[in-house]
């Protein structure tokens, strides 16, 4: 499991006083391109190589709202790791308390957006 | 059932070349808040009465990319409806074609975050 | 001159009440696409021929905040022309009152991101 | 003068393959936050308290593209007190490569949104 430390700015909330609902899928990309790093999975390298991860699904479950000046904290780890997917497992906490967790697929895909095996140093790698 | 006209610009993609994945949430909020107006559900002014509604969950397919200078119909229906919360399905689609399909469930809160039954008017007008 | 008409929802908002100091350039991005569109400058074809527009400056006033659920007039005018170069004035009003204005400066450039001549097309369109 | 370290991710970026360029603006609010808070300077407590401060103007110039991937320093600097504004010039470097600057002007307002001299502590401060 890895984690990601975040602070939220203006830019982040919205009128009703808490972060935007989409905005989390923004701290779960981090996280997740945060995570693969870990693991020596660079993706801006696969891009270059025509390999590219996409979402195929988000199931979000938001709990309770963060507030301008949080300091959060992402967590992920994988789930499952198919021949051409991946799932993660995500949450966001402040002080430990869990604020939106989230499962999210992302499929393996070549330059013209169809669905490609994961390389295999990928998958030993995770 | 509704459906929202959407142009796609430059802000709404990424280098990937497509449409970010967090953004088709700001387009399903824009076209639940353009149903509940045609309904006559007014979130401003409930607003300032002290009753929000707040995501609760999302489950999100997304089964093929949308691009730059795509024109998009976000449909929006209700599915559910119970005490406090409203179930929404909604659909992006481009010349027919599905690209993205979501449900979401909405909760009905009072000005303390907590969930509150909805005005019997609002289920009414549903 | 050309107008854009925009309505203003949560994601376009902060937790200071008015709308997000930086989404007024997403906004006044869609106002240029629109007026050159207008004029039969199509930016995805130009696109396609490795004939892109960056912006190189953007000078912008705030003079009053929009709020969530405004209706917008983006009006968009070309002040000047060059070779490489064009001068965008912009202004936001809000049932008339002037609450953000712009200039902004485009320029031509090729796929290499290097300045380039603006087809003679364009010039005369404009 | 205060440095803020910055990753962009695909969020950042658009389908020109670079970051879209209302997003500095994102990062200059955070690294003027930033900037505040190492003076002692809370902009959430003084919110609190009813003093705002809100972006009055913003020239900003785009040198050269930041792009996916790449590690940004933001830098920020006071260049103007006034008794109810502050000047701040800001840029964006990329391995010491300046890509965009920034002079912004930040008014201090109470709660109905009017100019109010800035607290004395706060002008000590900077």
């Amino acid at each position: 499991m890895s984690v990601l430390t975040k602070k939220i700015y203006y830019h982040d909330t919205d009128c009703g006083g808490v972060v935007y609902y989409a905005n989390y899928l923004k701290y779960f990309e981090e996280a997740r391109t945060e995570y693969l790093r870990e693991k020596g999975i660079d993706l801006k390298e696969l891009s270059s190589k025509g390999i590219l991860f996409v979402v195929r699904k988000v199931d979000i479950d938001y709990k309770a709202p963060a507030r301008y000046a949080d300091t959060l904290d992402i967590s992920t780890e994988i789930t499952r790791i198919k021949n051409v997917s991946l799932e993660f497992f995500q949450q966001v906490k402040r002080d430990g308390q869990i604020l939106v967790s989230a499962k999210t697929v992302l499929v393996c895909i070549n330059s013209e957006f169809q669905p490609h095996p994961m390389p295999q140093d990928i998958i030993e790698n995770l």
